[in-house]
């Protein structure tokens, strides 16, 4: 990683002279939840080689040279002692962007209560169907967000203030920040939302306002940078999951079964490889960061012929962005997010076994599953409702301390503060030389035709 | 903390002079899976203040002093490149004690996928109802598992092998052991499960046999040192939720209605803080390792009354060992597996609710639900399968390589191998001063008689 | 039976002078809807043996005797062609009362749904709080209803309404009705509850009003009488056999384990004797309708001893009302609905079979379950989503047709009228003679040991 | 209807001169259950109009005229007093034809547990892979099964035994039960299962041969004739609500969302009116029953409009078999089952819908969901689950008595033998003009553009 100690720094609004209406206290040891110090750090690279040490990759150079801000290491999340914004006087606005997500409801359930409960913030908008509502052109009007108001939300998928795709233009939405006096906006979305928020930072940034702009990042692949899990992946998989049972049934229940499941995964094949460990029946995953091809003796063709002919039936999970050179390509195209439009392998591969087996007159029957649909739109399970409550929380102290240009990212487990400018662009990838690959090899043995 | 940097190294039998048959490089680059050199660390605290760093308490003492033995670190878990079991003759033999959790069936299932699948062990015994099956007075004759047989397990809560409670003189193990000719013996269970296969390690190595112990720790509580999380603890939270929004619905429904829970947690709240989390409907959690009052101003009754008055019903969740001072004591006595005997903090809470508001003329509803057994039979969720297939697969590897006399911890999110010596005897807890417990009393407001 | 036919005839306000505004037909072949004719009958017994008919016991006499109004039949329930009271003037209104049943929402959203949607009724009010939101010196105010407000009800348990036990004066209630201008009162819930509506019903009678007083009977026991099947029944099947699923997973993770489970069913087994067949994996299922000894060699323990003598391992299933005369009888008292309080036989039964094994010196673990609250208290499953729905439109139909004194039965599949006067004060019970019960009887073996 | 009495007969095998081995009694009254005497009848038609009566449609001519054989009626399912086959002799064979459905595995399993406990027999084969397991040409070997061995399957969707399309040749498949010994075959499948053993029925009498063949309805369209309701078909809609629910969700979470769902139903609109019902949230239900136009001032498009511009969402739902007459015919295609090829109304309508809005520059999104593959592969619920177990024991019971060439059906809630002769070949629809389907209609409100 070529990222320098300085990128990990986050902007603050200032000066900050008010105090956290927090009960909370600086002192370790009087059994008061404490106050999160400013430069409260967690390394970027707490693992090391023992010979190695202390010259690891965790701290870039070799110990005795260290100063503390040469270190790269995330600022940790957490409410502050001194906030920047006045409570009585803040008016915080939330927006969600993008495709639908398990717990964008728990998000904004815990945003508005963190503020209203918490911090005594009683002005709270919900921006209606995305960024579009942010412009008065198109969207619209924000509705008034209450603690009793957003109380059961949390019981449905998908969001109470809807959602689009794509941006709008910085300074538009700047102005309606300012008339609508908005002083805080949660942006609740993908890579494409952050950019865009990270733009509306730099436009407020131009024009020297005191608004804060915090992202908490929603991809249910999974693939925002510095985020080691986002909400709604865990949901997602455990969704998916059901459907690969149910190929799996498909499968054995027929002669010459192959159940097929596409899954959600664009860049990133987390939710499958995930997927396809938790159902622990899944013969072979095909993900984008692993390149395969179909044809010969190594080919996935005759890895899974090997698999059929010893076992007669298969599970095959592919995320949606794998094998994408294998399809013809259309010119390349992009939808309103940004997001290249993706050739379908889920009907190309069904009609490739197919055509495949039918060459070898070995009948078989392929089941396709597509549930991308039936994944996104559920309400978020009990692991990532406790996390969306902790992102958005975080979300609301970050805010309040008067940080912006920033998502609440997860490192090793503890929630951070990343500014927007290093996280957003550039997708997290799952390594083929990772321990989470090889377990889905171990499975699978998908390398040696399938166990 | 006072552990000492020594205390983290872990036991291996050796030499080490066989290659892994396992299909994996050394060579960071090469796209293929990585064995994980045996010196590679976590450190135990990667977080630090930046004005301390680098002094801070990760490192001990100022970096420049620092050699890498004497930084606080716990060994990676992973599969090595050098192991000590030869694979042809290695007989291993699984078993399960303690009270049910879920993914205890998973856990078997990829430790017996791993161990033929990848290392191509022919050999694997099933130990049936705990400790129990290693006493040949007591037990049952051992089953043999393989791959074929355990297929369908994971669909399932429970255990396949069964289990009992409490331990068996070290020395019968080690006999049964060396007649049995068994090599490895992963132990699956909670605190004394891990207690009694560190007397056993100790027993083999009194003996100097080489056979390994490997432990997985499983305690629905998940109140294990040096693990984060333990198997079963998310499938929990999601059942306890349930539980929780059911107690909800009850309280609502009629005048006066107060929702009373209680869940697992002998000595901490972690399933009562995440549950009530996750449920977001929780306006009182009450643990172990924060006592409170009954009565007085402060006291919980005066909390709870001032909630009735505002909302007319509410929903309290207790752990199992919360309270515990305020019950009559009875003499102290200890279950088969020297757990204490737990005064019944429910239906004492239940009672002291309708006493006090009976004192007051508010008429009150009390619905008591207890649904410990409703939450730990339940097969595992996506979150914990994926989980308990890790954990089984860093056992394996761990075993072959010789490891010995340790269990798999997780830090910081990195499945690690901790000693036995040091992760046992003392329960790891959830401080009150921590963001866990502060997100508890965000959500619940219960300090100021819940929101 | 020895029901009288008239006594079947269904009360109806009248004269009914105007046209049903729903877009249906009387025409037969027409494609549309029918409405229902008002002289619609489904035969009590359509069941007859060959050699008996037409003197079998559906038609009570010889064939060529019979006129039709000698038969015993009841009415079809239905939109009727005429109806009674003008849409654009009625003020409809809605109580929930008793215990929590599954889909108590789903009837109250269907009938603010049928009644604005399709007969155009504006006026339509929540009775807060059971019977005792009719009382103006007990209640909370009504509050009105609309379908846009009650559109996401469905998705969860309980009653938005509120719920009570207990009646209230019959003339406090019509003053009420009167006082409010509620011209018809639909009634949820049970036999106290449909006995209270025929006093109110009664008392409306005597002033000679125009009010339509329509029950919809819930019961989680389905023991109404006329009702095959109420609502939340299957809902609270699926709940139950989840607790006896893991009551089996716990049984047979140890030795000696016996699974007990307490079920809802006070006079009926209907749930226990469903639940265990749902579950198939039920050893023994104890109910009211069918007594059994504890002692003795075909006592139940001797029965049960024998199962545990071969298998180890059993599965308990026990309706709340099972063998109430093992139990020392407290002096009789009775909840405010009526109920009589019964004695607790699942903690006796388990001491008993705690008592009785320790007699033999075979250790059992007996892992009791008592799942009532979290069965009743869960949103409706879809089968009863469907029939919640048919209930209140037939509900909304019968009223508006001026039909009072009523409740909608479930005969043979067929929605009906049924008179008040006969449903109450007696309930339905499962006949040792029955297919049903004779079917768990298969399943089990019980009567022999348990399969 | 134009079937005559005595179609309503059936075949059974004889003399049968076995006493029942099972505990029961023929003795009313004496708490024990009973058998089924063998002339014991449901009225076909037991609901008549009063006027009517005697001479309504159930009778078919004037009481005074009837005799019992000249009633319509069909008889009763259940154990006989006295029976055909000897246990101690008697081999049965379960085949499982045609797609799957949730509970095939369960109705597996309650025949063997009949058999083998109840009535005692050791020898039951289960066929593989439908009806070519019993054409030695092509199956695999038939496997033994018993009540230990299918204790666990009913939690796995599916068939353990496989299943295929098409039939084989009756003198195939009688050659392969006369060699086998087969007594008894019990065919689990749809219209050309049943189909296919009324053939094999009709040469077994053709040779004359003590072989009894029961069929048992699997149909997850529910569309089975003299089948209320079959197998699976509660279970399959309440996957159904889910994904209507889904679609509800991200219909509403866009601007012009129009969520599509795509249901089972090739000739009958059963899941999809169900579903629609159950969900609650459904505005448009398309069904192969009731045709209907796209475009015109009152076709689906212009209501689809009216809904979308009064409320900007909307949920349709539609049967596979619906609009047929819509699509381009391809020419006439049918599967290995004998089913018709069906044009695809999904994608079609999803087409057609963008095309319509476009063109009114109203800018929709539609969110398609094909969920079919995610429906019919679950486990059976509670309420099939029951089901399931009743149809299998009465079947065991049909087999046993020597009834043959028929099905387990249900006839206003009780279970029947029903001849294949006039249960095959023509299906089972929703009238336009039922109860059911104006439920649809008032709940939709489609005939108005959606509520």
């Amino acid at each position: 990683m070529s990222v320098q100690p300085e990128q990990l720094n986050v902007t603050t609004l200032g000066p900050r002279q008010l105090k956290s209406p927090l009960p909370m206290s600086t002192l370790v040891g009087d059994g008061v939840a404490n106050f999160v110090p400013d430069d409260m750090r967690i390394l970027l690279n707490p693992e090391f080689q023992a010979g190695e040490f202390p010259t690891g990759p965790s701290l870039g150079t070799r110990a005795q040279d260290t100063r503390a801000q040469d270190v790269l290491a995330f600022e940790l999340a957490g409410p502050r002692e001194s906030i920047f914004f006045d409570p009585a006087r803040t008016r915080a606005a939330i927006v969600t962007c993008g495709g639908l997500c398990p717990g964008m409801n728990n998000v904004i359930r815990s945003l508005v209560f963190e503020l209203e409960h918490n911090y005594g913030i009683d002005e709270i908008l919900g921006i209606r169907y995305g960024y579009q509502g942010l412009n008065p052109n198109q969207g619209k009007a924000p509705r008034k967000l209450t603690a009793d108001g957003v109380d059961p939300i949390h019981h449905f998928g998908g969001t109470i203030l809807g959602t689009s795709r794509g941006p709008q233009a910085p300074t538009t939405v700047v102005d309606t920040l300012q008339r609508e006096k908005i002083d805080i906006l949660f942006c609740i979305g993908g890579d494409g939302t952050q950019r865009g928020a990270h733009k509306i930072a730099a436009e407020i940034a131009q024009r020297d306002l005191p608004i804060a702009i915090v992202g908490i990042p929603k991809t249910i692949d999974n693939d925002i940078k510095y985020c080691w899990r986002t909400f709604g992946f865990v949901t997602a998989v455990a969704e998916a999951e059901k459907a690969i049972d149910r190929a799996h049934v498909e499968a054995k229940a027929v002669r010459g079964g192959i159940g097929l499941v596409k899954l959600m995964g664009r860049e990133a094949g987390f939710i499958t490889a995930a997927a396809a460990l938790a159902s622990g029946e899944t013969n072979f995953a095909l993900i984008p960061e692993v390149p395969f091809e179909l044809q010969g003796p190594d080919g996935f063709l005759a890895k899974l012929q090997r698999r059929m002919e010893r076992r007669d039936h298969a599970v095959v999970v592919v995320a949606e962005g794998a094998g994408q050179h294998l399809l013809t390509s259309p010119e390349e195209t992009h939808d309103a997010s940004g997001n290249r439009q993706l050739a379908d392998i889920g009907p190309f591969l069904k009609q490739q076994i197919g055509k495949h087996f039918a060459a070898q007159s070995m009948p078989v029957k392929v089941i396709y599953f597509d549930p991308s649909y039936h994944i996104r739109s559920v309400p978020a399970g009990a692991a990532d409702s406790l996390f969306c409550d902790q992102l958005a929380r975080q979300a609301a102290h970050a805010a309040m301390a008067g940080k912006t240009d920033l998502l609440i990212g997860l490192w090793f487990n503890q929630l951070t503060h990343v500014p927007l400018a290093i996280s957003t662009g550039v997708s997290k990838r799952l390594s083929s030389e990772s321990q989470l690959w090889n377990a889905v090899l171990s499975l699978t043995g998908q390398e040696r035709g399938g166990w």
